[in-house]
């Protein structure tokens, strides 16, 4: 259970909790919404292009937290600002809102409580979890984030949502006072998401990073985020992986024994496909010489870097 | 797994949250910091008598936030208030606390962070958490509680510290801004706890209520918080006689199967110390006609009150 914690290239910290954006990183939304609007809109025999509609209605998300980052508006749920936006989608997309009953609305917005996990989330979660601390670090307000975990079977330690820090990514102040109720540095602090600009802003305020592939969060013809585009701490294609690039993947292991350079992930494959960026192999002096200072069983390569000795 | 929440009869809701008190009535905080104070006294040679050490800090808990509940005094954290009065109780006992080093002090300070949770305390948590949102309700701040919960293996499904709310109990504004960030009406919460004032506390702004006798959380000449002072909703001798109580302790059961007035709890037995104080025989025309309104299997007799058709 113990294992010598991940340390981040970029902060030079040993991670303690490894904190994920949710809608698209952990759950997949578009999916979810899609099908509970094309529910919605089977029982009143209406035709509907749910995919869009779930698009359009995530396409409303930046502008509303928008006006609150800005400071024209003060803070709002991301309930409320879903409940705002539903009125414009469904009007688009011929819907009559003040034709609704308020159960049948509050049903529909609350769509974002009821997202399916990506097919990697859950045993990917529980395996950080066995080391590390895990929550969400989103956009979402504490109830949603809740029901969601409720729905999902996500297993968090803890959730703070962006009621709690009254702010919204990817504005500093939303990593920060995520950090400070956790008790950590920000630099102990890792930001798991599938959108770069998200780990942009984490690094920014002091945070370690990871980026995860979901190529089709936005449908089949997605063209952003499809690959990390810095050198974030890690980067994995499934959080299953992440698991393994942060030694989180084999619980129990003795934190003493060596390995190689190679690590197994949870299904015994090589994690191959993690790329580390920080730390590029000419440092790993410990490693090479095979002295005591070597990365540890369960750690990925890299993941004990130049500081370790001091640990 | 889903079944017809208990209703509560001091508040007219069906109850969606439990929410625990934790020191004293989740975790046992004499025996944890005493053994704990003990080892630290060990190590140095000295003589200490432990359980005092705990009881003479546990003494400096209310007077220190008492401090910030009258305005006295801007929030600061359970920690830091800990930390204060660790100063005074190591003097008391004979120790300077300027003559040992930051870490060891902080090892110490965080004993609140390692308690060992009561017998039922995992069972009956789980059990509850099944059917309802599971959390801690406490004066202790985030970091503290989600250390506490990740050392005892609590389920919380959601930890709202202290530091989240600003505030400590038993001001009314700790128990409201909970259920808000939970966004439930009060009614829709339940504090469970093993103390009397809290519980009052709780009641006066809203909340359903439930006791739990820890007859030795003071030690074995305990004479505070023996019995039930008031007709909580539901009052019991274990958290699993109290999942029994809000019919959590089946899993699975068919919600529509009649069962008898009398429950069975986890352990088979009839959870007969379970008082439910709020609905007097009478009250159930439903029960003594066998109708379709009749409490459900998993339920007590008298969870569903007369308003329970209109659920």
């Amino acid at each position: 259970m113990t294992i010598q914690p991940y340390r981040s290239p970029s902060t030079g910290c040993g991670i303690r909790a490894v904190l994920f954006d949710t809608f698209g990183t952990v759950v997949d939304w578009r999916t979810g919404v899609a099908r509970q609007a094309a529910a919605f809109a089977a029982t009143r025999g209406q035709h509907l292009d749910a995919e869009a509609f779930a698009d359009d209605w995530r396409a409303l998300y930046q502008p509303a937290m928008e006006a609150i980052r800005s400071g024209s508006r003060e803070f709002a749920t991301l309930d409320t600002l879903h409940r705002e936006n539903l009125d414009q989608v469904l009007r688009h997309h011929g819907f009559d809102p003040d034709r609704l009953d308020a159960r049948t609305l509050e049903e529909l917005n609350t769509s974002w409580h009821r997202l399916p996990p990506w097919p990697d989330s859950l045993e990917g979660l529980s395996a950080i979890r066995r080391s590390y601390i895990v929550g969400p670090l989103s956009n979402g307000n504490t109830s949603l984030l809740l029901d969601m975990a409720r729905n999902a079977g996500l297993p968090w330690d803890v959730i703070i949502g962006s009621d709690m820090t009254r702010t919204y990514k990817p504005l500093p102040k939303a990593y920060l006072r995520t950090a400070e109720f956790l008790d950590l540095k920000p630099g102990a602090v890792m930001l798991v998401a599938a959108h770069n600009n998200d780990l942009h802003a984490a690094r920014d305020a002091g945070l370690a990073t990871a980026f995860i592939a979901r190529p089709t969060e936005y449908g089949p013809g997605q063209v952003a985020d499809l690959t990390p585009e810095s050198d974030w701490d890690l980067s994995a294609s499934s959080i299953t992986e992440l698991a393994g690039g942060l030694g989180a993947a084999e619980a129990g292991c003795a934190p003493s024994r060596r390995t190689s350079h190679h690590n197994a992930n949870a299904h015994g494959k090589a994690a191959n496909a993690i790329v580390n960026h920080g730390l590029p192999t000419s440092l790993y002096p410990a490693a090479a010489s095979g002295n005591a200072a070597a990365p540890t069983n369960g750690q990925p390569s890299g993941s004990a870097g130049p500081s370790s000795a001091g640990t």
